[in-house]
C-alpha cells in the first residue's frame, strides 16, 4: 500500500510513565515531570486505541454515512470507520471497518493521513483513501451502529464543510482549502478519482 | 459581558454514569447503556476541566503566543489560555489567564465561541474575545510554561491557517472561511476591532 502525507504527530507518553487505570476505552499514565524551575510535578496523559476511517471512492462518487449511536442525541455525517481492535493494524480496521459498514471492498489503498487530535491523548486517527470499491456483500452492523451508506458527488464531497454535523476538522480543513483554490481542487480530484494502479 | 454564537455541544456523561477513576486532569466515567438491540454494554467517558482562551486586541493588533512545555518536543503557536480551576467560570480564567500570561487586561468581553473537541470527553474550549486591552503589569508565567508574547496584524493573524504548530482547528476553520470570503473577512474584523462599547 502506498503511503503519502504523514502529518505531524504529537508527543507520546515518556518511557517512565507507568499505567494507574485501565478503563473499557481508556488507559491514564502518569509521571514526574521535571518543570522549568527545577520542580517535579506528576504529569497525565491517556491511551486509547487508534481509529482508522475511510474515504471510499465507488466511480465517480464517495461513500459517507448518516450515523447515530444510542449514547449521542443527534445523528451525524462522517467517513465509515472505527476503533483499531487490540494489536490489529490500522489497514486491517480500515478494510474490515469498511467491509462490516459498507459492504465494499477495494485492492487500491492509500495511508493518505495520519493525526493525533489531542496533545493529552494518545491516540491517532488514520485517514486512508480506499479508490475502485467494488459492492462485495451487504453491510453488518453492530449493536451499536445505526448506518445509513449513501454516495456523494466530489462537489457534494467538498460541501461537507457546510454540513455541522460533520465530525472531522481536519478533513474540513483540507476540503475549504480545496473549495479556494482550483490547483488544490484538481490535486484532491485526481488523489481521489485518477487511475494510480 | 456579551455572548454571540454558542457552538453546538456534544452529549453529556449521563446522569446513571458513576466515576470510576480521578486523576490529575482527567477523571473516568462509565454507565450501562442499551444498545439498538436490546442487550447492554458498558459505556465510558471522560471529564476533564474546560479550557478559556481569548483573542486579545491590542490596538489594530492581536496578542498570540510561542509556548513551550516541558513534556512536549516543539513549540507552537497558541491563543493566551488555559484550564478552568475547580469552580471557577471560563470568563475568571480568562481573566486570569491573560493577566498572568501576558500582562494584559480588559474591559470589554465577548464570548464568542464554546466548542467541544471531543465526544468522548466532556470538554468545552472556551473562545473569548477580549477587545481594547491595556498593558497593566509584567506576565507572571508558572514552572511549566515557557510563553514569548507578540502582536500580530490581522492579516498575520488570518495566515495563522498555514502555521503548522497552531494548535486549533476550529479557528482555523473559521480563518480559513475568513481568508476566502470578503464578507466573513469584513465581519471577523469589526468583531474584533470596531468600537462596540
Amino acid at each position: 500500500m502506498k503511503n503519502t502525507q504523514i502529518k505531524r504527530q504529537g508527543d507520546s507518553i515518556p518511557a517512565q510513565a507507568r499505567r494507574v487505570f485501565k478503563g473499557k476505552i481508556f488507559e491514564v499514565w502518569q509521571w514526574p515531570q521535571k518543570m522549568y524551575d527545577g520542580s517535579t510535578h506528576i504529569f497525565e496523559r491517556l491511551k486509547r486505541p487508534d481509529t482508522a476511517q475511510i474515504i471510499a471512492v465507488v466511480g465517480d462518487k464517495i461513500l459517507i454515512q448518516r450515523q447515530k449511536q444510542p449514547d449521542r442525541k443527534r445523528s451525524f455525517t462522517s467517513l465509515p470507520g472505527g476503533r483499531c481492535d487490540d494489536k490489529e493494524s490500522p489497514w486491517l480496521t480500515a478494510r474490515r471497518e469498511l467491509l462490516e459498514e459498507t459492504g465494499y471492498e477495494s485492492n487500491n489503498w492509500l495511508l493518505w493521513k495520519q493525526h493525533k487530535p489531542v496533545s493529552k491523548i494518545e491516540w491517532t486517527i488514520h485517514t486512508f483513501i480506499a479508490r475502485d470499491c467494488i459492492l462485495t456483500g451487504k453491510p453488518r452492523l453492530d449493536s451499536g451502529e445505526k448506518i445509513k451508506n449513501k454516495l456523494i458527488s466530489f462537489v457534494e464531497f467538498l460541501n461537507l464543510t457546510e454540513d455541522k454535523s460533520f465530525y472531522d476538522p481536519q478533513l474540513v480543513i483540507v476540503l475549504l482549502r480545496a473549495r479556494h483554490d482550483a490547483r488544490k481542487k484538481i490535486e484532491l480530484y485526481n488523489l481521489l478519482f485518477k487511475k494510480h494502479q
